[in-house]
C-alpha cells in the first residue's frame, strides 16, 4: 500500500499530529469560555480588541469580508463548510456543541462561531463623497441597528455615522440582525458638531425626521444629503435638532381616528433611504 | 364620622364585598393558568375562541379598539392605569406578578394581560374599495407579520389578505410586534384563486416582488393594486406566481461586489407601500 517506509512514517506522524491537535483543541478551558462569552459586553470587547460573530450563516459570510478573524470554533461536522469557504486556518478549533453553547449568546444552537478583531476606527472625512449619508442619533435597540445596517448596505450607503449614545455595532444582537451587512458597512462614532462642519464643507443639507416635518414625498431633496434618524423613544436630541436644516416626515395615511402612532425607526429609515435614492432614476 | 347607621353599614358591606372579591379572584387555579397559557398555541386559541394580549402598553391600546375583552388580569398597582383607560370591568381579576408570569409568554415581567375574543372572520369582498391591498403569501416570522401590520396601519391599508401558510395574526409575538396595530387592521385568510377573481372584478393589477422584476421606481403603478409579498426564504409560491400580472423589484444600490443579498420582507413591504402611496401626491 505504501511505496516505502519513509512515506508510511510521514503519513502516520501527520495523522497522529492532526489527531492530537484535535484532542488538544477540543478541550477549551473554563477561563477561555469565560473570556469569549464576556465579549457579549462592550467593555470586554474594547479591552480585548475582539468581537464574536455567531451563527453559521454569519460565520461563512466572513469569507467575503475585510474583517480579520482571530479564531474560528466549529463542530467537526461543520468543518467542511468552513473549509469550503476558505475560512479553515491554523487557528481553527474543533469544539463540541455544548462548548459552543457556553460561549454563544444565541438561543438556537449553532455549529460555529468566529472570534474577530475589532476593526480600526475609520478616519472621519473632511468632505462627503456619497450622495446620501446617514447619522444615527442614539438608536438603542440592537435589532433596529442591525436592520438599519442591512438597509444601508442595500441602498449603497457604506459609511454611517452615529452619536456616542448609539448601541455598539459589535453587540452580538446587532451582528445577527444585520444578516452579514455588518461586514460591508462601517459605523463611525462622530460628534454632531463635526458632522455640521463636514456638511458645510460638502455643501450638504442636513435632514431630520420630525412629526411636524414637511411631507418628504413632495420635497426637493438635495443631491448631497445627511439624513438624521433619532432615538426610538425620544427622536432626535435637542443638541442635534438645532443643526437640522430641513425637517421632513413620512405622511400618515391612516384614515382611522386611532392612527398608528409611529413607524419603527428601521422601517422609517428604509422608506426614507428609498425616497432619497429613487430620485437618481 | 358617619351620618347614620345605614350609611355606615352600606359602606362596610361594600368594603367587605370588594375585599372578598379581590381575595377570591387573586387565587387563580392551576387549571386556569394552564388554560390561559395554552392560548400561546393556535390550536387552543381556535378551540377556546380566545387570544391573549400581553404587555401593559398593548392592554391599554385595547381601550381604543373594537376587540372584545373577556377578562383583564392586572396587578393591584396597575389597576388605576387600567381604570383610567375605561378598561376596568366586572371581569377584571387582580393577580400577582408571579401568577402573570406563569400565564405570559413575555420575557420581561409586566403588570397586566387581557383575554380577548377572537374576532369573527371578515367576509371576503367581491370588489376592492381601497387603492392598495396587500396579500401575504406565507409570511412565517411573527415579528415580520407584526411589523407588516404596523406598516399597513400607517399607510392606511386596513384590509390585508393572506394564504393559509401565513403565521396566525393572534400569535402572541405578532401581537407584540404590531405595537397595537393588530387592533386596527384585519388579516383575512383567502385562497389566491379568489383574489384573482376579485382583482378582475375590481380592475386591479396584481404586483409581485421578484429578483428579476422591473424597477418599481420607474414603473407606472395602477391606482387599483394588489401587492403580493412572499415567504421569507422562498419568496412568492409557484401557485401565486402564475397569477401575478407584473413583477417588480426594489433596485439594489450597493456598489460592493459582495452586495446585500436581500431586504427583510417587512422592510421591503414598507418601501413598496411607500412607493405605491406616495404617487397619490
Amino acid at each position: 500500500m505504501h511505496k516505502n517506509k519513509e512515506e508510511f512514517l510521514t503519513e502516520t506522524v501527520t495523522l497522529l499530529q492532526n489527531n492530537s491537535r484535535r484532542c488538544f483543541f477540543s478541550m477549551i478551558s473554563k477561563s477561555k469560555i469565560k473570556q469569549l462569552s464576556s465579549l457579549a459586553l462592550k467593555k470586554y470587547r474594547n479591552k480585548e480588541g475582539l468581537f464574536l460573530v455567531e451563527g453559521d450563516k454569519m460565520v461563512l459570510e466572513l469569507a467575503k469580508s475585510k474583517i480579520r478573524i482571530a479564531e474560528i470554533m466549529t463542530t467537526e461536522a461543520f468543518e467542511p463548510s468552513i473549509r469550503d469557504q476558505g475560512l479553515f486556518a491554523e487557528n481553527t478549533t474543533t469544539v463540541t456543541r455544548d462548548e459552543l453553547k457556553k460561549i454563544s449568546q444565541l438561543k438556537t444552537p449553532q455549529n460555529s462561531l468566529a472570534v474577530c478583531y475589532l476593526p480600526v476606527s475609520r478616519d472621519i472625512p473632511e468632505v462627503l463623497e456619497e450622495d446620501l449619508t446617514i447619522y444615527l442619533d442614539g438608536i438603542q435597540d440592537p435589532g433596529n441597528l442591525g436592520t438599519i445596517l442591512r438597509i444601508c448596505d442595500w441602498f449603497g450607503i457604506p459609511n454611517i455615522f452615529c452619536s456616542a449614545e448609539t448601541v455598539d455595532p459589535f453587540n452580538p444582537k446587532v451582528i445577527q440582525a444585520s444578516m452579514g451587512s455588518f461586514a460591508r458597512v462601517t459605523l463611525t462614532e462622530c460628534d454632531f458638531d463635526q458632522i455640521r462642519t463636514i456638511a458645510t464643507n460638502s455643501g450638504a443639507i442636513i435632514y431630520g425626521t420630525f412629526m411636524e416635518g414637511e411631507n418628504v414625498y413632495t420635497q426637493d431633496l438635495s443631491s448631497k444629503s445627511i439624513l438624521v434618524m433619532g432615538n426610538e423613544g425620544n427622536g432626535i436630541s435637542e443638541k442635534v435638532k438645532k443643526h437640522v436644516d430641513q425637517k421632513i416626515s413620512i405622511p400618515n395615511f391612516s384614515s382611522d381616528t386611532q392612527k398608528a402612532e409611529s413607524l419603527n425607526v428601521s422601517v422609517a429609515t428604509a422608506i426614507l433611504c428609498s425616497e432619497f435614492k429613487r430620485r437618481s432614476f
